[in-house]
């Protein structure tokens, strides 16, 4: 019974899309994904292993012996082994090295020199190429001789003999003009193309600003060496927008069945930064000890003069990250941009310390208490909006990731300076 | 002059794409914005108008006449009408419509009425369509009567006289086969078709998993009404990540240069939601104001608590938040997941709770402290965790945005329960 159930089960898998197959791997605890992959038919192993997360790919060649490995990567193109390469034996690498052609190990090895945040990184080398003194009835000729298009062909490259690139033949200028016509009369010269040490993200842009399909890369002599599809493309932008959101609580890319072990490690560092930022700010408040065992209401109002600080500048700090990230933010507006947030904070914050002085108020029955509340407020959400708007531009200025780090220095200082204002304030004028 | 500076200027302007025009205007102050706008060629007008945000849109056609955007409008197609149709006067609209043939006044109607965050919304009309029972010699004379392919053209719509969808004819099929060759014989079967009432969300899924370019709309009984695009779908990705980012800080999308009252409206409702619940937990907390004013130590230990609960919780969180996103959290293997937040947080917790220990000691000197320190934090933490996977998930059964509001409860969860739950236990083992 259990064989026939696991029959059914590998027809199931074996008649879905590798991506579906490789969603579904994603989302199962290590020992189920491993008996699943187990299943999968060997001629879907190497789309499934592209299509899964990092993560996920470790787990899965764990389960897979050198032939399998060998069989699955002997399908594959340059660009795709260099992906994969990282995670592989490297006597296997060594060895799928040696079936290749001598092209393809160029290849694969300028692939591999990329980082893997650049252009390089994500190009791939399934390109047509055409000269650009032949007329468009010889390209159809060619194109017929291949078995498909690569993926995501939406032109074809026009080079000279030493591969420079002259311009780009798009598919519809092939089709809607007439076989007569040469090459060079409709090709496009005003073209987008891409170094392959531009970042991904630049790539990226480029391609949401201009509605692209592909764009060749070239090198520094104007020489066509790959080109970067959309496909690789809305990958990079939904690994940024994660990324960014992970980063900003502090995490990197964790499978929600990863081992509690790899989760561990994954957290605690920013818990522990958190904790220590914390301490110090709780260490600056009892500084007032005095203070607050005079007036014990004061312990309770002060952490709404820190989280409140936190949270307004958490919003001027989003909006800045946003701008950054889209390159809207430069030096020459910077001096606007934080006047503008000092103004906006400082009527938001005005009406909200209307509304703690009320309650203030209300718990101690002092004016005093709610008017150094009232102005506690002011000053710490306006320390918040200049944390909020320096802090991101001062990390992106030393080419740093502006999310990254921002949220706990803006955390430390608005609970540290609210502390220290607040219960200064107190100090001063109510004791 | 100045009027030579201005003739410098607006030949530059006009000599970029409409894209970077549109950045540009984006990226200004409103009255720099209306004047470059006021040099942009006409010709240029619609194309930046259909390209620039929402919030920029709205002050370019304040600053345009009722000609200039008849002009622009014109030019438009019915997909693009609907979407710029909010924006524009009623009567203009009016008029509009007037100059439109029966079928895309037809269209336009469709198209308005969508919502727009559905797969109707996001939809065009520009697609090649064409017989089953026609060779490909045929289509290729038929394309080459068209003055160009519709933008992100990679496949052609294979439909009956009804106009049911019956395949689809790739650019590659078609141009790698010999012109002889039936369409029906090359056309793909095993295409995705989407219906116009999806969400774009997860239409920009689909497009991600399976590396789409188009997809074609079809009604209910089959028939094809519209395509999607990579080009809308990239907007859709980058947009949600956005509104993502923004609403876990409590606002909509801002322009940073929006008018000071528009920002104030856009943030002080969240900021006075969060003073809220950051003054229910102070009022919490100064319940324990005996305890309190016995242990003033208990004042600056009791935020320590509070905060790192909610750090630990945002984890959590954000974790919950991305994989829901992605429809990989689903009702059964719920358990599995608290079971395992809440051991990694314990865990975590340990390890972090001995350190806030020490801390404790060393600030009060007292071991009885430094141990409700360790229990309250601990427990803290698993408050969080709890909160951090069943709110989002909460949010999301009931069809709501898991991001928006999460991190107000999850703040106030922790807040409220780690003052309770730590001058709780100082209350009952401390005095």
């Amino acid at each position: 019974l259990q064989r026939q159930h696991e029959a059914e089960l590998q027809g199931f898998v074996n008649s879905l899309h590798p991506a579906d197959i490789a969603f579904i791997l994603e989302s199962l605890p290590k020992t189920e994904r491993q008996m699943i992959w187990r299943l999968v038919s060997a001629a879907f192993d190497a789309d499934v292993l592209l299509e899964v997360s990092d993560w996920v790919r470790e787990s899965l060649l764990e389960a897979m012996n050198r032939q399998d490995i060998m069989a699955a990567t002997s399908e594959m193109d340059a660009d795709e082994l260099a992906d994969l390469a990282p995670d592989l034996p490297p006597d296997i690498v060594t060895e799928v090295q040696k079936g290749l052609t001598v092209e393809e190990r160029a290849r694969l090895i300028e692939a591999m020199g990329y980082p893997d945040d650049s252009v390089g990184g994500i190009m791939d080398f399934e390109m047509v190429r055409v000269r650009e003194d032949v007329s468009l009835e010889v390209v159809h000729r060619y194109l017929r001789r291949l078995p498909e298009l690569p993926d995501h062909t939406d032109q074809i490259f026009v080079v000279d003999r030493q591969d420079k690139l002259l311009g780009t033949l798009s598919l519809s200028a092939l089709l809607v003009n007439e076989p007569e016509i040469e090459v060079r009369d409709v090709m496009g010269t005003d073209y987008l193309s891409l170094s392959p040490l531009d970042t991904d993200s630049d790539a990226a842009n480029a391609f949401e600003r201009y509605d692209l399909i592909s764009a060749p890369v070239v090198d520094g002599i104007g020489r066509l060496i790959g080109r970067v599809t959309i496909g690789e493309v809305v990958d990079v932008i939904r690994e940024d927008s994660d990324e960014q959101a992970l980063s900003r609580a502090g995490m990197q890319e964790e499978d929600i069945f990863a081992p509690v072990a790899m989760a561990l490690r994954n957290r605690a560092p920013w818990l522990m930064l958190n904790l220590c930022t914390a301490s110090i700010a709780s260490f600056v408040a009892s500084r007032f000890e005095d203070t607050v065992s005079t007036i014990v209401m004061l312990a309770f109002l002060m952490s709404i003069v820190a989280g409140i600080g936190g949270n307004s500048g958490n919003q001027t700090m989003t909006l800045i990250i946003r701008a950054l990230a889209v390159g809207r933010v430069t030096g020459q507006n910077l001096w606007a941009l934080i006047k503008r947030e000092l103004l906006v904070t400082f009527l938001v914050g005005l009406m909200g310390s209307i509304v703690a002085a009320g309650f203030s108020w209300g718990i101690s029955r002092s004016l005093p208490i709610a008017l150094v509340m009232m102005a506690a407020m002011i000053a710490n959400m306006l320390v918040g909006a200049c944390v909020g708007v320096l802090v991101p531009m001062t990390r992106a200025r030393f080419g740093k990731d502006p999310a990254l780090g921002s949220s706990v220095l803006l955390t430390f200082a608005t609970d540290s300076l609210g502390f220290l204002i607040f219960l200064g304030l107190a100090t001063i004028f109510l004791i």
